[in-house]
């Protein structure tokens, strides 16, 4: 990752700032405040600010004037409950504001959770940096087989070693391109705005990025699923590291009854309950299509 | 406006909190926190926290790693280019959370602004409190007879204190037979979320809530407005002072090009240009209704 | 209910429309379109507009430029893949309009889903009809002694009748004096955006409300569900009717996988593997609250 | 523009289609329903659904059981009151959807107008078609020396072909790199998720995008304006013609009260009333930024 010795400073900047304030406050993440954490070859995650803890959770659940004399075990079992049952206004109490640089494919992806604000560095307005998202050999998957939407087995040493020299250069010659369009012979070229679309997709982009815990909660069980596509996870990831020291309850709540919970449609449910029952159940009386009853047998392997 | 002894030591306690943090803080808001600012007879306003400042809308407009290097001059033309121009992402940038308390029927219109968050008081869990909004004497005003949807004169002397009594009398009966369904004899009544339906729209419920600088200029514009309902209008206008503290330099630009601003249609815009010209215009050659006509001349008595 | 012989008309002359259309279109919601569903004792339900169907959910899934020639089943397969895996973006691409007549205190409810389009008849320009709710007495529950937030029992012959008493009459005496405040000796009194506030929120209101068909499973699933205040509930059974004329295909898919379905958390899933294995789960060893277990009991008893 | 023979028939099939509704029907809009109107040099916009019309929108604002006994003339002047008045929800009432063909870098920024529902053409899951957005020469602009975000004058004939050749040769080479990335001699390559990357954003996607008349309008103040880019401003005049033939009344008072009209700051209301007073008035003592007061005298020249 390229980080200009301007934008360096900048950060250390922020970082060395110091106020006092009778806002809720969490220590675990002040320190992660500023701070680059690198994702991929040349994107990043910064934490600008946020507002709210597990507690103003709690507190706007019970429209209270203060934190209260609640003991701390029944906040986390509101919280848990709250987080059982879907209640989502509680939870969009609490909101993170977030500096993200990515390439445009996974911007892409990312912009259709609507209910954020976003600001997004402006390729009318300004020339975009020259960095383009080459993947690890190691991330380069072939098409899969069985899923007409993912990622199957990583290619071959020779393979990937092909695919990477046409990325990289597609990406120097498109990004060559984009100068002479740009200008020629010193001369003014063509306008900003008209140059980009020569640019490819794994250009990295940039912006700020706002939302309330309960959207992003949304964000992460989609993205930080498995069945996400890698460039995007590995952003949900961190991100959602950043969350459990932000908000530890409320996290460990997300993950137990969302993230690693699974929805059980009115048909499984019935097969369970025979097999709790003792008897047998087979895809044929299972009342359910095929792909249904694999995925199902994909959680419940024992109720082969 | 009565708050209990053991709210009030909350709000005490919550004032005396200090906290050391990186995030941006405004010194003049800081003051405010948690305060209990009244609104009519039992209402309030108070603020539980706020992300962001000034500065964090130039930021995000520039997608910048930090405050940077530019004067402070130009992050004020910026701020008031943005707002001239209806630029509304960086504005959403700032987010800010009340803990309000307001007559029901004021509460009503308030929800209608649906990008924010409301944590409501829920009348189904918990009993309200006995608190009805009954206006000042000089707040009572007749039916416009101009206007189908505003007030008129100030009632006189006597029919305002009919008025008054009407309001109070049902008030107190409506809370009395509120609680005679909820239990009788000492066993326990009608469900609390059946006997709620009993009270009357002016008794007081509670909510927290929270919303970006963006919105909360959309709520001001509609509700700070003269032609908002009064009980609602002192809400926004104890924000708007809420909002001058915290980001004074987007405030005063909200002011200049929103609030105290005004919107021209192309027909009002060829008026003005005809008699700029030092032509004459009359109703009859504006292209407008007779009510747009009355409209303009109220904001440019000049054009007669 | 009460409608007047002039909306009566309206109705009937709106029933008798009939135009041609190339846009999709089903029978069997036309024959009920603009028709007065009545809920509760004045309430009601219409719908007035829709678009779109169960195809619609399909094309829009596959971007295509029509129909196509894909067969019925596989649609419905891709319909089921699409609710089974919280896809929300084609079931957005129906739309539904409705007029309903409500309860203020259930219009309150109502509202908080926020992704919507809502007309109100507004009390500030208009005198509100003179329409109470009433409930039957056979929906007059006692306050729940194990849930904070619901009701337990019926009310008996007696007790049903002192708590209607007091409901018809207040109902009576808050409306007789809306009207004392809006007028006084036939001379204009209160305005009317003040007078409304005498009045209790079992008064009727009535809006248009628009949304498409994602929010509205969101809606249905909260509404519909036997947790809900039994007085939204009878609401949300007509709208589901309603639904499963116009898309039944995505109405089924809803029940099977949302309204029927089963949450289970992490520790849920482990206790169902561990009792499939033929070992012992008990609350001790679950991993969860005890509120939560019994939650679990209740929908796999066969657990103990 | 490439449309195959399949997709062709598609849309032929569409437009045959003939059902009897009581819905409400436009039909200079039906006879457009499905068309194809085609967009620069490959991009298309169709028609796929609307609901509502004009008299919705007035239907909605008055909460009435039907079209009721309003004269034509009054229907109008509401619709221009609520315009006027930037009264939105009566507008959201109508709702239309389209088929829409566009290059990257334009559904880049399309997609920031949030509050419409969108499905696109999944690059994850299918080969996007060779067809990539190559400007006319005319459209070939220079950057603007005065507008950082804008085009300035139209390139010359040479360094026009210069231009159309680099962008050409990018996107047929990187398309067949894109070919040579998803297979290698008939042996599968890349996943399509990581090939896609490798296309400029010139290239074309395809989306069904839904969204409410408020919104739509909302969308065409900022496409349809002459700052907006061209690439995206030629489909919202389309789409604005579109709209023309679908709720007449509403699109003329948009242009009056939005599209033509003018903001007024209260320094630029100050000038105007000073001006018109008879008296002198210039930069110095204007109260405004010399970039806002060149805005205005763009709009109102006659005041120098």
């Amino acid at each position: 990752m390229t980080i200009s010795e301007k934008d360096k400073k900048s950060v250390e900047e922020e970082r060395k700032k110091s106020f006092t304030t009778k806002r809720a406050t969490i220590e675990g993440l002040e320190n992660s405040l500023f701070k680059i954490f690198p994702i991929l070859d040349h994107g990043l995650v910064r934490v600008i600010d946020y507002m709210g803890d597990d507690d103003a959770i709690v507190q706007a659940a019970r429209v209270s004037y203060g934190a209260g004399t609640k003991k701390a075990q029944d906040d986390n079992s509101l919280i848990r409950y709250l987080m059982r049952h879907w209640h989502s206004t509680p939870f969009e109490m609490c909101e993170i504001k977030f500096h993200i640089k990515l390439p445009v494919f996974v911007a892409r992806q990312w912009i259709r959770h609507r209910t954020a604000n976003v600001n997004e560095y402006s390729a009318r307005y300004s020339i975009l940096d020259k960095e383009f998202y080459i993947p690890d050999p190691s991330n380069l998957a072939a098409q899969s087989k069985i899923n007409n939407q993912g990622r199957g087995e990583v290619l071959e040493a020779e393979e990937a070693q092909r695919v990477l020299e046409i990325l990289k250069n597609d990406s120097d010659r498109s990004y060559a391109n984009y100068e002479r369009l740009l200008s020629s012979d010193g001369k003014p070229g063509l306008a900003r705005e008209l140059a980009r679309m020569n640019l490819p997709t794994n250009i990295y982009t940039q912006w700020y990025w706002k939302t309330d815990l309960h959207n992003l909660f949304n964000f992460l069980r989609l993205r930080a699923d498995k069945h996400a596509q890698y460039e995007i996870r590995v952003y949900a990831e961190t991100i959602g590291e950043i969350v459990q020291k932000w908000v530890p309850k409320a996290f460990q709540a997300f993950l137990d009854y969302q993230l690693n919970s699974i929805h059980l449609s009115s048909q499984a449910v019935e097969c369970l309950k025979t097999k709790l029952k003792g008897e047998k159940i087979a895809f044929e009386n299972s009342g359910m299509s095929k792909r249904e009853w694999n995925e199902f047998l994909e959680h419940f392997p024992e109720i082969e």
